[in-house]
């Protein structure tokens, strides 16, 4: 045991060393000195009264918009992976003012996501007619898809369709401006190749079907009062489609999150406890994968011990070099959850290449949402740590573009 | 693979990064801004011509001797050990100038290391008539022991008797002159109360029964044309009262040196690759446990991957908290051996705690006794760790009991 009368210490990027409790607390407080606001961010200060506030505004500093991809499987968490994203860059993601209600697009202060589900060809009873899946790329418009999404990355606003997911048919198109940083979500962000081309960034959220089935159950059966037999068949049916044209996209993934049950609870099968794994592409550009210690070699850590204490089943950590559908890959892997803040903030101390702006910054992002789902495992952990790789991308692009423009 | 372009960085104490070629040729050429001598070993400066040397000198800077026990069964590299732990201190061990050619006594600038057979009560004739063997209690004169090491340990020079190993009888004494350090090694050093808490620090080497077989195999066999059973029966004979009498030691001592058989080779028992655990106890005066990168979590290391490669079966370290007979420890394990400098480099590099006064002096301390059994391995390395404890053990009282003295 740690002894109580000495204080945990945490050394910080720049040397210092720092007891958890003063920099607990300077994180809560939400400290001035802790939150830095990246000068690009900051088009002007506005002064009302006394007041002094710093908003970031939608400055654009290239000529085009950084596109990201973000592929998974619906219901696999994905809007709350949005939200944590977008956060990172600030403001509060809404749909296009006075628009469709319905409309499946998010717009904050530099990102707009647009889901992909917008450029099915076929609508509901289309699909039934054809008798193909919303997974089929036959459902899908990728020529529109294509020509919009390059369109935008180009700063032209284009006129989107809108899949209306309530009435099942495709509604009357809205405008969406270029923005900064455009997200496009969905099923097939990688599959048409010039599609993939457009892309700066490629995001794949590889739900393990032993978790998508525990969180299924949970959801549909537990809320929705759906029988375990219908849930089972409605996975088994999508499972053909889905193994055909959505799980490949993975191999060209940039960074793939895997969510797999954790391996701290022999035989669990609840899906409550979770091991996520980071799966970091070598060589892409504008990305450096984040690492555990000692970049390169491979390390397995359990941060509870004497300095932390954690409940059952504690947390493990693993990092190392990999190889994945033949390509090298630095792998980061999370298994158990946090119970206390503590823990976050001690985990943040010793990761390094996290492209954060200053150190608190990722449990500060987490503390933020503590109330999405993930926010105590790794996956709020992972989304927050790709959310800051995207601003990196995001940076490294627009400065080396905003700079060839000079130079030429 | 690490990119061949990119230089291999190691952050070294002070949180500069240099690259691992620069380390490695800065210690290859004993450079002097890697090498500074601890101001209290540095006596005087002579100069004869043109050459300057500095050398360390014998300054006792307390009143009293710093007593060192180390334990362990004979033939169990415990000569090794003592060069390597004397060699940090500076001189060459030798035996009392002048003296019985049959001494077991070494000395060097500061260290005087003494055998503990030199107590024995009973010599080869006398044992045989008593039926007992040179590990029973019977055989030790402990009164003597206790009565010369709290001599020594007070500054007081003690005619010490010579067991001769070769003819089996105890010879006339000789007389040995109070060190600043003594070390007494043998098989007793912590079995009688009264010399036990005479001791500043207790060393247990603890072989384990497969390496013990393997290594007399090795010797005896083949070095000595013994034959396997002889082998086996003498190990049988030793063994009841070695786990009577030595072995229970290791429960008090301060560190256990613990050689295992590799579990990198499967179904190894050729006892030439070695896991090596350095058990740690916590809370002893004067002594703070070397750690792996996060001072009190469980970690499992391979250095061996995109910045360093090794060669099968590789390299593998363990650190952790662990009890050890119902006390707590910290354990440090190495699996495997160094077949290149720069290995042994990178893991200094990454060792915390280690009492060693300058990045380097590790390597440096292993280079210079590169042909001692066991350089390329765990028991060279943590023998190493093991000596630079000793030399803070040993500033620590001496700085101590001199401010008391100079207080009083």
């Amino acid at each position: 045991m740690h002894p109580a009368n000495e204080p945990c210490l945490a050394r910080i990027s720049d040397g210092r060393q720092l007891t958890l409790d003063s920099i607990v607390s300077r994180i809560l407080q939400g400290a001035s000195s802790f939150t830095r606001v990246h000068p690009k961010l900051v088009a002007s200060v506005h002064r009302s009264g006394s007041q002094a506030s710093v908003r970031p505004a939608v400055v654009q500093v290239s000529n085009r918009t950084v596109v990201i991809g973000l592929a998974a499987d619906s219901g696999c968490g994905k809007s709350t992976f949005m939200r944590r994203m977008t956060s990172i860059f600030g403001g509060d993601p809404k749909p296009p003012k006075g628009g469709n209600p319905d409309s499946n697009s998010l717009i904050s202060d530099m990102t707009t996501v647009i889901c992909l589900d917008d450029y099915h060809s076929l609508d509901r009873y289309g699909r039934k007619e054809a008798g193909v899946t919303a997974l089929a790329p036959e459902a899908q418009n990728f020529d529109l898809m294509y020509e919009q999404v390059k369109a935008l990355r180009e700063g032209k606003p284009v006129d989107k369709p809108i899949y209306n997911h309530v009435t099942g048919i495709l509604d009357p198109a809205e405008t969406i401006e270029a923005p900064n940083i455009l997200v496009i979500e969905g099923l097939h962000p990688f599959f048409d190749e010039r599609v993939r081309d457009l892309l700066d960034f490629k995001i794949y959220l590889d739900i393990s079907d032993d978790v998508k089935f525990a969180w299924k159950i949970q959801r549909d059966m537990a809320e929705r009062g759906h029988s375990l037999q219908s849930i089972k068949a409605s996975i088994e049916a999508r499972k053909p489609d889905f193994d055909a044209y959505i799980d490949p996209q993975k191999q060209v993934a940039d960074v793939v999150i895997q969510v797999l049950p954790t391996q701290l609870i022999p035989d669990d099968n609840e899906g409550k406890v979770l091991r996520v794994r980071m799966i970091q592409k070598e060589g892409v550009k504008n990305f450096t994968p984040v690492y555990l210690y000692d970049e390169g070699s491979t390390i397995s850590w359990i941060p509870c011990g004497r300095k932390l204490t954690c409940s059952y089943p504690g947390i493990k950590f693993f990092y190392g070099p990999d190889t994945y559908y033949g390509q090298e890959v630095s792998v980061l892997e999370m298994d158990g959850q946090f119970d206390k803040l503590d823990e976050l903030i001690y985990v943040e101390s010793h990761l390094s290449n996290t492209s954060a702006k200053y150190y608190g910054e990722i449990t500060q992002q987490m503390l933020k949402h503590a109330e999405f789902p993930g926010s105590n495992n790794g996956t709020g952990l992972f989304q927050t740590l790709v959310g800051l790789k995207v601003r990196e991308v995001y940076e490294k692009v627009t400065a080396t573009e905003s700079a060839s423009a000079v130079a030429s």
